[in-house]
This record gives C-alpha cells, structure tokens and sequence, in this order.
C-alpha cells in the first residue's frame, strides 16, 4: 500500500510530518510517498533508521500556505506538495494522501482533482469526536456552510459506512443535530432533512439535541458543515477553559498542588481520552480518492494516527462501499 | 414595582416558585403577584414569615404543562397562569413577568398578548452564557430557528443595551458567531449580517469563532436560534460530561478520593462560576413587557435571580432603551 504525505503541510512542516510518516511505515509497513523540498525531507529522514525500500520522495518546488487563497492557490500551484499529491492518488500512483496543510485549499483540491463519486453533492469532513461511551462520527464538520435536506441525506449514508467499516459499529445509530428531538423540531432545513433521512438504508434515530452528542447518544451525527463546525470549536473552548479553570484551581496552595500531584496520572488519563488526535485526521468523505485532513497543529503522533486511519480507509474498501450505496439511491429514483 | 410570578410554571411549580418568590421579596422589597392555583400557593405560603402588603394572589384555574402545542395552549388556555399573568404586563397591572414554564408557549404569548416592539421584526431570547472573565449575553438562545441578516442587526442592538444597562457593561463588543473572523466567511446569513451589523449603532468587533466564546472575546455574541440554541446544549453537554469524568477519576481509589476531598472547596467555587443560575433567567428581548424566562429545573435560588434580573430590567428601563435605539433605525431609513 502507497501513502501520499504531504510533506510541508501543517504547522511544523518536514520536521513533524517526516518523523509520523517513519513511524507509520515502522509499525504499520507500509510504504510513503513523500512530496514536498527533497533536501528538507532528506536532511529529516538522516535522522532515522528505516526501511529504505518503503520511502519514495516526489521533489516539489511551491508550497500553499496557509494564508493562500484556496481555489487559487489549487489552481496556480500546479507543483505544490499539495496538487502533486493530490495527483498521485488520481492517477492511482497512491492509494491514499493525508494532508495537515490549508484546509480549504485540500477541500478545493479534493472536489477539482480528485472529483466527486457520481450522486454525492457535496463531500463532506468526518472527523471523530470522543465520547464517554467512545467515539461518534460528526458529518459535516465544516466543508458545505449551507446544505440543503438531500446533503443531510448523503452526509447520513456516507458517516453509516465509515461508522461500520472504520470503528467496527455494527449498526451505527445515525441522527441529525437538532433543538429537540421531535420530528418537526428545527429549522427549515433539518425538517425536510428528517423526512429525507427515514428513507435512507441506514439506522436513522431521528434528532439528536447538542447537550446529548457528549454522551454518544448517536455513532454519526449528521448537521450542516456551520453548525458541525461550531460543534467542534465550542467542544474545544468550553474543555481547553474547563483545563485552564482546574489548572488555576490546582496551584491555588501548597496543599492543592500535592492533592493535583495525587491525581496527575488521573487527569492525563483523561486528558488523552479527549484528545482527538488519537483518532488520526478527518477523511473527506464523497470524493474518488481516501483523502485525509490532519489537523494543522498535528504533533508526529497525530500524522501517525491519520496514516493508520487511511490505511484503515484504504484496508476496508470505504470508498467502494459509498460509492456502491449512493448508485443504489441513485437508481432508487428510476425504480 | 409588581413582578408577576406564574407559580405553576417549571419542574417544581409552587413549592419552589413560592419559596423564591418570598426570598426576592424579602431581599429586594419588591411586590409579587402570583398567578396559579390560590389553594396550592396559600398552602406554600403557610411555610414563611413575610411582609403579607407584598403578596397578591390571582388564581387561576388553567396550567400549561410542558406537552402543550405552544400556539394552540396560549389561544385556548385563557385562564391558564402563564397568560393571565402576561395579561396582567400588558394592561400595565405589573412591571414584568417570570415564568419557568413551557418555553414554547411564553414565546408565543409574548408575542401574541405582549406584542413586537415597533421595528423589531423577531424578539430573541438573550441568555447570560458565563465565561472566564465573566459573562456574556448570547443572542439569540433558540426563539427563531430561520433568521435573516436583518435580525442579527436586531440582536445586536438589543444585546449592546442588555449588555450595557444589566451587565454594567460600557462598551460591550458585539460579533457573531462565525466559522472564522475574517469578513467573507460563514454561510450567506452570517456573511450578509456582517455587512448590516458594520452599519449598526453599537461596538460591532466582527465575527467571534465559537472556541473563543467561553474566554469572553465578545460580551454580546449573535447567533440564529438554531446555532445559539445548540451552542448553549453543547456547553451543558460537555460540561456535565467533564464533570462526571472527573468525579468518577477523584473516586478510583483511596488516595484519589483523599485528594478530591482537598479539591473539594475549589470545585466547588469553579462549579458555582459556570452555573446560569447565578444570572438568573433569559429575557425574551424585542416585545412589548419584560418577559423573562427561567429554567425549567429552577430551584427557589434560580427564581430569587430571575426576579433580581426583571427587577434590574424595570429599574434601568431596558425596554425603553430598545425601543429608543430600534426606532432611531426605522427613522435612519429615510433620511
């Protein structure tokens, strides 16, 4: 299996990205196609013994940034890390690419490089969010900001594959986030998304309210890419205060520091269990290639993780098992 | 100053809406009027001491129970509490009105009995959101699922003079929630709002991404209903689940629980801090008569600070302000 990793994408660049990748190829075996500057990525491998034979580096001289324009930087950028990679899995060179780089420039670049599958309009970012009972599936975590019912539709059917074939959930309970759980409840758009999503093949719930999503009330949870994303960032506000709050709290005296002392392995415990980087990145799910988004702050573990999860994608035929789904509704029309 | 009290309304119905209604009287000198079952409110007053020339009792022999369909419970359920009370605001008999009752229905029946303010297009519930320097004022908390741009310049007038006369505020920034800061971002609402709200007679600072709500980056944030209803979930969400984390981590084993038990005052005071009670309830914002609306699971604490919150409402004559700013508007139009 060939990997495509987008060697100067993310915060940290070769650095980061060149020690995940080694250490994917060590545990996992596969094999890594680098792209980006060759003498940065040679001067990073120098640093580790592995596996010659599972390294190829693709040479490329432009870079997008993050301040770069997408749909231009995607269209100029012809020898970017980014469009060489993205290239790569096109041409089936590459079973799959991950990418920490600009997030709208890799979403534009997914649509126009790689294409959509026939009858999804509107790919959609999957990332995973931890819950207490362990992980759901949020779909559509900030790709499509406006979406109508049919996309609801799609983002269901897309997160029910990748809730069965990625995290092993037999029958994904599948919901849209919603004010209340009544059928009716909502905005315009989440009441016909209802209707939509009862005739779908998959085990819809019905509405999910936010305050339950913590809890994994449901495996996928569906919501437009707007309010997916502010689902995300609030997530992250309210426990990165909640973290600052109890840190405060813990050094207020000497006898509060030795009681956190007590409990650190505790709190890194649970730290870790809400850290979504153990999950890899978010796939962009709906186009004709395994498309991995890793976070733009993603440490060597992260883009670990991300490798895994493609080859996780890659392994269980994800990308057949949509594009078999959506012909099925696709013909469901001329039935 | 007459607040009226619907004492059937909430989880609880008298025998906490009576408590909390006595201790505001007690605290603030302020007269009461409670609406309801006069057997069930007499029997709860039996339970205090208090200064009797404060309490009027109106009975009545309707309730609107959680499971009514709004509308139709404020059209037919004339003598019900919750809208004799609102009747008793808008034949100016009492200043304002609390009710932890059916949300639905008190929307309706400020809308329907109170009235819209002249140019206010959608009333919003504003909610007090608390945050690590203190707190702000989102708006709005779930009244209109579907908004136009020109609601989110509503809200924004309405949530600088909330934020201004209650919060003590003086300058209060305003923005709205966003999928990013930058001008050009969000959903064509959002996008459109922008530029309206640039146009507005308050502190507009631009959009505010929700991951940066809870450290108080604006004092006033915008939201549709349907986004602010499910930051406001999501919040209870992950805080409740944090919080059961924690307590099961502080009670694994013997020396955990000794720490916890050193933690105890400190989690406390944090817990305390992130508690909505302390704010009160959340005013329906743009009709004519304070309306506010408390939790449906308020305890006689959370019901003392709604009425402490109408009490602020009547005393800095927040209605009027609107009124003021909203007309100044409509005269704008033709100049």
């Amino acid at each position: 299996m060939k990997i495509v990793l987008d060697a100067m994408g993310g915060d940290y660049g070769p650095s980061v990205t060149v020690q995940g990748g080694i250490e994917a190829i060590k545990d996992y075996g596969i094999n890594i196609i680098f792209t980006g500057d060759s003498d940065s990525i040679k001067k990073e491998l120098e640093k580790y013994h592995y596996p010659k034979e599972n390294v190829t580096i693709v040479h490329c001289d432009e870079q997008i940034n993050n301040d770069d324009s997408p749909v231009t930087a995607i269209r100029r950028k012809k020898n970017s890390s980014m469009v060489v990679g993205l290239n790569l899995v096109k041409e089936k060179k590459a079973d799959a690419i991950i990418s920490a780089g600009n997030t709208g420039a890799l979403l534009a670049g997914g649509l126009f490089i790689l294409g959509r599958i026939k009858g999804i309009d509107r790919p959609a970012l999957a990332p995973v969010f931890p819950t207490t009972n362990g992980a759901s599936i949020l779909i559509d975590g900030g790709a499509n900001v406006d979406c109508k019912p049919r996309n609801f539709l799609e983002f269901g059917i897309m997160g029910d594959i990748y809730a069965k074939k990625i995290l092993g959930i037999n029958r994904p309970k599948v919901a849209i986030v919603n004010i209340g759980i009544e059928e009716g409840k909502g905005n315009s758009v989440t009441k016909e998304a209802y209707k939509l999503c009862q005739t779908g093949e998959f085990n819809f719930i019905g509405n999910v309210e936010a305050r339950d999503i913590p809890s994994g009330y449901a495996d996928v949870v569906i919501a437009d890419g707007f309010t997916g994303n502010i689902i995300l960032k609030i997530t992250e506000g309210i426990a990165s205060t909640i973290f600052d709050e109890l840190k405060d709290m813990f050094t207020k005296n000497i006898l509060r520091k030795l009681a956190a002392l007590i409990l650190k392995p505790g709190l890194k415990e649970f730290k870790e269990k809400l850290d979504y980087s153990e999950y890899g990145g978010a796939p962009f799910l709906g186009v004709q290639g395994n498309l991995i988004k890793a976070h733009g702050s993603s440490d060597a573990k992260a883009i670990k993780n991300a490798i895994r999860q493609a080859k996780n994608f890659v392994e269980n035929n994800v990308l057949e098992g949509i594009t078999r789904e959506i012909m099925k509704l696709e013909e469901g029309k001329f039935e």
